[in-house]
Protein backbone atom coordinates (compact mmCIF):
# COMPACT_ATOMS: atom_id res chain seq x y z
CA UNK A 1 0.00 0.00 0.00
CA UNK A 2 2.99 2.82 1.05
CA UNK A 3 3.96 1.36 -2.27
CA UNK A 4 1.57 2.38 -4.03
CA UNK A 5 1.50 5.62 -2.45
CA UNK A 6 5.04 6.65 -3.01
CA UNK A 7 4.55 5.45 -6.77
CA UNK A 8 1.43 7.76 -7.14
CA UNK A 9 3.52 10.55 -5.75
CA UNK A 10 6.06 9.94 -7.82
CA UNK A 11 4.21 9.61 -11.32
CA UNK A 12 1.98 13.54 -9.99
CA UNK A 13 5.62 14.89 -9.09
CA UNK A 14 6.53 14.29 -12.80
CA UNK A 15 3.50 14.94 -14.38
CA UNK A 16 4.07 18.48 -12.64
CA UNK A 17 7.63 18.74 -13.58
CA UNK A 18 6.61 17.88 -17.37
CA UNK A 19 3.43 20.58 -17.17
CA UNK A 20 6.23 22.96 -15.77
CA UNK A 21 8.92 22.47 -18.36
CA UNK A 22 6.01 22.18 -21.20
CA UNK A 23 4.74 25.74 -20.34
CA UNK A 24 8.48 27.19 -19.66
CA UNK A 25 9.30 25.99 -23.37
CA UNK A 26 6.33 27.48 -24.55
CA UNK A 27 7.14 30.47 -23.39
CA UNK A 28 10.76 30.57 -24.38
CA UNK A 29 9.78 29.34 -28.14
CA UNK A 30 7.37 31.85 -28.59
CA UNK A 31 8.69 34.26 -31.33
CA UNK A 32 8.33 38.29 -30.69
CA UNK A 33 7.47 40.27 -33.34
CA UNK A 34 9.63 42.81 -34.94
CA UNK A 35 9.82 46.57 -33.97
CA UNK A 36 7.91 46.28 -30.52
CA UNK A 37 9.40 43.10 -29.58
CA UNK A 38 5.35 41.42 -28.14
CA UNK A 39 5.02 38.26 -27.49
CA UNK A 40 1.70 36.29 -27.11
CA UNK A 41 0.67 37.23 -23.77
CA UNK A 42 0.01 33.74 -22.20
CA UNK A 43 -3.91 33.20 -21.75
CA UNK A 44 -5.15 35.80 -24.08
CA UNK A 45 -7.98 33.66 -25.20
CA UNK A 46 -9.51 33.76 -21.48
CA UNK A 47 -9.79 37.42 -21.38
CA UNK A 48 -12.87 39.26 -21.04
CA UNK A 49 -15.29 40.59 -24.17
CA UNK A 50 -14.49 44.28 -24.62
CA UNK A 51 -16.62 44.37 -28.20
CA UNK A 52 -17.47 42.24 -31.37
CA UNK A 53 -17.55 43.50 -34.55
CA UNK A 54 -17.89 42.51 -38.70
CA UNK A 55 -15.25 43.91 -41.48
CA UNK A 56 -16.72 43.39 -44.66
CA UNK A 57 -13.56 44.54 -47.51
CA UNK A 58 -10.31 42.66 -47.72
CA UNK A 59 -10.75 41.63 -44.02
CA UNK A 60 -14.24 39.95 -44.34
CA UNK A 61 -14.36 38.77 -40.98
CA UNK A 62 -15.51 38.29 -37.51
CA UNK A 63 -14.03 39.73 -34.20
CA UNK A 64 -13.90 39.64 -30.76
CA UNK A 65 -12.06 42.10 -28.88
CA UNK A 66 -10.55 41.07 -25.34
CA UNK A 67 -8.78 43.34 -22.93
CA UNK A 68 -6.32 41.81 -20.21
CA UNK A 69 -7.63 43.15 -16.58
CA UNK A 70 -5.76 46.32 -16.30
CA UNK A 71 -7.29 47.72 -19.99
CA UNK A 72 -10.77 46.27 -18.52
CA UNK A 73 -10.30 47.88 -15.50
CA UNK A 74 -9.75 50.98 -17.56
CA UNK A 75 -12.93 50.56 -20.22
CA UNK A 76 -15.13 50.20 -17.28
CA UNK A 77 -14.02 53.41 -15.28
CA UNK A 78 -14.23 55.38 -18.67
CA UNK A 79 -10.58 56.36 -18.12
CA UNK A 80 -8.10 58.02 -20.97
CA UNK A 81 -5.17 57.22 -21.44
CA UNK A 82 -5.01 53.56 -20.61
CA UNK A 83 -2.65 53.06 -18.02
CA UNK A 84 0.53 50.93 -18.62
CA UNK A 85 0.14 47.62 -18.42
CA UNK A 86 -3.05 47.30 -20.27
CA UNK A 87 -3.22 44.93 -23.24
CA UNK A 88 -6.18 44.94 -26.20
CA UNK A 89 -6.57 41.89 -28.23
CA UNK A 90 -8.40 41.79 -31.15
CA UNK A 91 -9.33 37.99 -32.62
CA UNK A 92 -10.49 37.79 -36.27
CA UNK A 93 -12.07 34.92 -37.86
CA UNK A 94 -12.86 33.66 -41.18
CA UNK A 95 -17.15 35.76 -41.92
CA UNK A 96 -18.96 32.64 -42.95
CA UNK A 97 -22.57 31.88 -43.34
CA UNK A 98 -23.70 28.95 -41.36
CA UNK A 99 -25.85 26.71 -43.22
CA UNK A 100 -27.02 25.00 -40.53
CA UNK A 101 -28.26 28.09 -38.50
CA UNK A 102 -29.97 29.57 -41.40
CA UNK A 103 -32.06 25.86 -41.66
CA UNK A 104 -33.50 26.79 -38.42
CA UNK A 105 -34.03 30.29 -38.93
CA UNK A 106 -35.72 29.46 -42.79
CA UNK A 107 -33.67 32.27 -44.17
CA UNK A 108 -30.03 32.98 -44.75
CA UNK A 109 -29.21 35.51 -42.49
CA UNK A 110 -26.63 33.40 -39.96
CA UNK A 111 -23.06 34.48 -40.22
CA UNK A 112 -20.59 32.80 -37.46
CA UNK A 113 -16.74 32.81 -36.68
CA UNK A 114 -15.32 30.10 -39.27
CA UNK A 115 -11.30 29.55 -39.15
CA UNK A 116 -8.94 31.92 -37.56
CA UNK A 117 -7.11 34.31 -39.50
CA UNK A 118 -4.84 36.19 -36.95
CA UNK A 119 -4.64 37.53 -33.91
CA UNK A 120 -3.45 41.48 -32.86
CA UNK A 121 -2.38 42.91 -29.62
CA UNK A 122 -1.79 46.38 -28.33
CA UNK A 123 0.26 46.79 -25.33
CA UNK A 124 0.56 50.08 -23.10
CA UNK A 125 3.82 50.99 -22.17
CA UNK A 126 4.41 55.32 -22.81
CA UNK A 127 7.93 55.22 -22.08
CA UNK A 128 8.95 51.99 -23.95
CA UNK A 129 6.93 53.02 -26.93
CA UNK A 130 7.07 56.92 -26.58
CA UNK A 131 7.40 57.39 -30.44
CA UNK A 132 4.07 55.25 -31.12
CA UNK A 133 1.50 57.05 -28.47
CA UNK A 134 2.73 55.39 -25.78
CA UNK A 135 1.27 51.69 -27.72
CA UNK A 136 3.07 48.80 -28.70
CA UNK A 137 1.12 46.67 -31.74
CA UNK A 138 1.87 42.86 -32.68
CA UNK A 139 0.01 40.52 -35.04
CA UNK A 140 0.43 36.73 -35.12
CA UNK A 141 -0.99 34.14 -36.79
CA UNK A 142 -0.58 30.57 -35.87
CA UNK A 143 1.59 31.82 -33.55
CA UNK A 144 4.07 33.63 -35.48
CA UNK A 145 4.08 37.29 -35.91
CA UNK A 146 3.62 38.64 -39.05
CA UNK A 147 7.00 40.22 -40.61
CA UNK A 148 8.13 44.13 -40.15
CA UNK A 149 6.69 45.81 -42.87
CA UNK A 150 3.11 45.21 -41.81
CA UNK A 151 3.71 46.27 -38.21
CA UNK A 152 5.02 50.12 -39.88
CA UNK A 153 1.49 50.22 -40.77
CA UNK A 154 0.09 49.91 -36.96
CA UNK A 155 0.90 53.16 -35.82
CA UNK A 156 -0.26 54.84 -39.02
CA UNK A 157 -3.49 53.34 -39.18
CA UNK A 158 -4.13 53.92 -35.36
CA UNK A 159 -3.24 57.75 -35.31
CA UNK A 160 -6.59 59.15 -36.39
CA UNK A 161 -7.41 57.45 -33.25
CA UNK A 162 -5.56 60.09 -30.88
CA UNK A 163 -8.41 61.54 -28.83
CA UNK A 164 -9.66 58.31 -27.62
CA UNK A 165 -5.58 57.12 -27.07
CA UNK A 166 -5.62 55.88 -30.17
CA UNK A 167 -8.00 52.82 -29.28
CA UNK A 168 -10.76 52.49 -31.93
CA UNK A 169 -13.00 49.76 -30.15
CA UNK A 170 -16.04 51.31 -27.60
CA UNK A 171 -16.75 49.27 -24.86
CA UNK A 172 -19.96 47.09 -25.10
CA UNK A 173 -22.59 47.82 -22.50
CA UNK A 174 -24.12 44.56 -20.91
CA UNK A 175 -27.55 43.64 -22.31
CA UNK B 1 -2.79 55.18 17.97
CA UNK B 2 -4.98 51.69 18.64
CA UNK B 3 -8.13 54.11 18.59
CA UNK B 4 -7.24 54.49 15.17
CA UNK B 5 -6.44 51.10 14.93
CA UNK B 6 -10.20 49.96 16.00
CA UNK B 7 -11.35 52.68 14.05
CA UNK B 8 -10.11 51.55 10.72
CA UNK B 9 -11.48 48.18 11.48
CA UNK B 10 -14.41 49.09 12.26
CA UNK B 11 -14.66 51.16 8.79
CA UNK B 12 -13.39 48.15 6.72
CA UNK B 13 -15.72 45.67 9.07
CA UNK B 14 -18.90 47.99 7.85
CA UNK B 15 -17.80 48.19 4.21
CA UNK B 16 -17.93 44.35 3.86
CA UNK B 17 -21.21 44.18 5.31
CA UNK B 18 -22.59 47.08 3.52
CA UNK B 19 -20.73 44.82 0.09
CA UNK B 20 -22.58 41.60 1.35
CA UNK B 21 -25.69 43.10 1.58
CA UNK B 22 -25.29 45.27 -1.39
CA UNK B 23 -25.03 41.61 -3.17
CA UNK B 24 -27.30 40.19 -1.54
CA UNK B 25 -30.48 42.75 -2.67
CA UNK B 26 -28.84 42.24 -5.93
CA UNK B 27 -29.51 38.61 -5.80
CA UNK B 28 -32.76 38.78 -4.41
CA UNK B 29 -34.00 41.76 -6.49
CA UNK B 30 -33.32 39.91 -10.14
CA UNK B 31 -36.35 38.68 -11.68
CA UNK B 32 -36.49 34.72 -12.51
CA UNK B 33 -37.34 34.30 -16.54
CA UNK B 34 -40.79 32.47 -16.63
CA UNK B 35 -41.71 28.82 -17.47
CA UNK B 36 -37.84 27.96 -16.94
CA UNK B 37 -37.44 30.45 -13.72
CA UNK B 38 -33.82 31.38 -14.59
CA UNK B 39 -32.36 34.41 -13.04
CA UNK B 40 -29.26 36.58 -14.75
CA UNK B 41 -26.09 34.61 -13.75
CA UNK B 42 -23.99 37.17 -11.50
CA UNK B 43 -20.87 38.20 -13.32
CA UNK B 44 -22.12 36.79 -17.15
CA UNK B 45 -20.29 39.71 -18.92
CA UNK B 46 -17.05 38.51 -17.09
CA UNK B 47 -17.07 35.07 -18.87
CA UNK B 48 -14.99 33.25 -21.59
CA UNK B 49 -15.65 34.01 -25.73
CA UNK B 50 -17.32 30.24 -26.80
CA UNK B 51 -17.16 32.79 -30.37
CA UNK B 52 -19.00 35.69 -31.68
CA UNK B 53 -21.51 35.84 -35.03
CA UNK B 54 -23.80 37.96 -36.97
CA UNK B 55 -27.49 37.74 -37.38
CA UNK B 56 -29.26 39.49 -40.43
CA UNK B 57 -33.11 39.47 -40.88
CA UNK B 58 -35.30 40.39 -37.79
CA UNK B 59 -32.16 40.00 -36.01
CA UNK B 60 -29.98 42.84 -37.35
CA UNK B 61 -27.42 41.65 -34.75
CA UNK B 62 -23.41 41.41 -33.44
CA UNK B 63 -23.24 38.71 -30.76
CA UNK B 64 -21.09 37.09 -28.44
CA UNK B 65 -21.25 34.21 -27.44
CA UNK B 66 -19.63 33.22 -23.66
CA UNK B 67 -19.92 30.52 -21.34
CA UNK B 68 -18.83 29.65 -17.38
CA UNK B 69 -16.46 27.59 -16.55
CA UNK B 70 -18.24 24.52 -16.52
CA UNK B 71 -19.31 25.43 -20.24
CA UNK B 72 -15.83 26.44 -21.71
CA UNK B 73 -14.40 23.58 -20.03
CA UNK B 74 -16.95 20.97 -22.22
CA UNK B 75 -16.32 22.85 -25.38
CA UNK B 76 -12.77 22.43 -24.87
CA UNK B 77 -12.75 18.91 -24.21
CA UNK B 78 -15.53 18.37 -26.82
CA UNK B 79 -17.38 16.62 -24.39
CA UNK B 80 -21.41 16.08 -25.72
CA UNK B 81 -23.18 16.31 -24.16
CA UNK B 82 -22.70 19.29 -22.18
CA UNK B 83 -22.46 18.72 -17.68
CA UNK B 84 -25.08 19.67 -15.43
CA UNK B 85 -23.94 23.37 -14.53
CA UNK B 86 -22.88 24.48 -18.02
CA UNK B 87 -24.16 27.83 -18.69
CA UNK B 88 -24.43 29.93 -22.26
CA UNK B 89 -24.73 33.28 -22.66
CA UNK B 90 -25.88 34.86 -26.22
CA UNK B 91 -25.06 38.82 -25.83
CA UNK B 92 -26.88 40.71 -28.57
CA UNK B 93 -26.15 44.49 -29.82
CA UNK B 94 -27.44 46.61 -32.68
CA UNK B 95 -25.46 46.37 -35.68
CA UNK B 96 -24.37 49.60 -36.46
CA UNK B 97 -22.37 51.29 -39.40
CA UNK B 98 -19.15 52.81 -37.53
CA UNK B 99 -18.34 55.92 -39.76
CA UNK B 100 -15.35 56.48 -37.37
CA UNK B 101 -13.57 53.63 -37.93
CA UNK B 102 -14.84 53.66 -42.20
CA UNK B 103 -13.05 56.93 -42.09
CA UNK B 104 -9.83 54.98 -41.04
CA UNK B 105 -9.95 52.33 -43.41
CA UNK B 106 -10.73 54.57 -46.56
CA UNK B 107 -14.31 52.92 -47.11
CA UNK B 108 -17.81 51.78 -45.42
CA UNK B 109 -16.51 48.10 -44.46
CA UNK B 110 -16.67 48.42 -40.37
CA UNK B 111 -20.02 47.66 -38.54
CA UNK B 112 -19.79 47.46 -34.65
CA UNK B 113 -21.70 46.74 -31.17
CA UNK B 114 -24.20 49.07 -31.35
CA UNK B 115 -26.77 49.29 -28.19
CA UNK B 116 -27.42 46.09 -26.44
CA UNK B 117 -30.29 44.58 -27.76
CA UNK B 118 -30.91 41.53 -25.17
CA UNK B 119 -29.01 38.31 -23.62
CA UNK B 120 -29.96 35.07 -23.54
CA UNK B 121 -29.03 32.09 -21.40
CA UNK B 122 -28.80 28.36 -21.75
CA UNK B 123 -28.59 26.45 -18.31
CA UNK B 124 -27.88 22.29 -17.96
CA UNK B 125 -30.01 20.59 -15.58
CA UNK B 126 -30.82 17.24 -16.98
CA UNK B 127 -33.73 16.69 -13.94
CA UNK B 128 -35.10 20.13 -13.94
CA UNK B 129 -34.97 20.70 -17.51
CA UNK B 130 -35.60 17.15 -18.72
CA UNK B 131 -38.88 17.96 -20.96
CA UNK B 132 -36.56 20.22 -22.98
CA UNK B 133 -33.59 18.38 -23.70
CA UNK B 134 -32.00 19.41 -20.10
CA UNK B 135 -31.49 22.71 -20.78
CA UNK B 136 -33.60 25.93 -19.44
CA UNK B 137 -33.44 28.69 -21.77
CA UNK B 138 -34.23 32.77 -20.46
CA UNK B 139 -34.36 35.68 -22.54
CA UNK B 140 -33.57 39.44 -20.66
CA UNK B 141 -33.37 42.96 -21.45
CA UNK B 142 -32.30 45.25 -19.25
CA UNK B 143 -32.38 42.94 -16.10
CA UNK B 144 -35.90 42.42 -17.22
CA UNK B 145 -37.01 38.96 -18.33
CA UNK B 146 -38.86 38.36 -21.38
CA UNK B 147 -42.59 37.22 -21.24
CA UNK B 148 -43.98 33.18 -21.76
CA UNK B 149 -45.21 33.52 -24.89
CA UNK B 150 -41.25 34.43 -25.97
CA UNK B 151 -39.99 31.40 -23.51
CA UNK B 152 -42.22 28.78 -24.99
CA UNK B 153 -40.39 29.31 -28.74
CA UNK B 154 -36.94 28.82 -27.47
CA UNK B 155 -37.16 24.89 -26.85
CA UNK B 156 -38.56 24.08 -30.30
CA UNK B 157 -36.20 26.89 -32.00
CA UNK B 158 -33.20 24.60 -30.61
CA UNK B 159 -34.59 20.92 -30.98
CA UNK B 160 -32.79 20.52 -34.75
CA UNK B 161 -29.63 20.98 -33.15
CA UNK B 162 -30.28 17.90 -30.60
CA UNK B 163 -26.78 16.19 -32.61
CA UNK B 164 -25.05 18.71 -31.20
CA UNK B 165 -27.28 18.59 -27.89
CA UNK B 166 -29.44 21.02 -28.52
CA UNK B 167 -26.14 24.19 -28.97
CA UNK B 168 -25.96 25.55 -31.65
CA UNK B 169 -22.60 27.42 -31.53
CA UNK B 170 -19.47 26.36 -32.31
CA UNK B 171 -15.96 26.60 -30.32
CA UNK B 172 -13.98 29.47 -32.33
CA UNK B 173 -10.04 28.32 -31.98
CA UNK B 174 -7.74 30.81 -31.30
CA UNK B 175 -6.00 32.26 -33.94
Amino acid sequence: MRGITYLLSAVVAMACVFMYMAQASERADAEAAPIFGIKIPPGYRDWRVISVAHEEGNNNDLRAVLGNDVAIKAYREGKLPFPNGAVIARLAWAYVSSEENNKVFGRAQSFVSGAPINVQFMVKDSVKYASTGGWGFAQFKEGKPADEALHKTCFPCHEPGKARDFVFTHYAASP
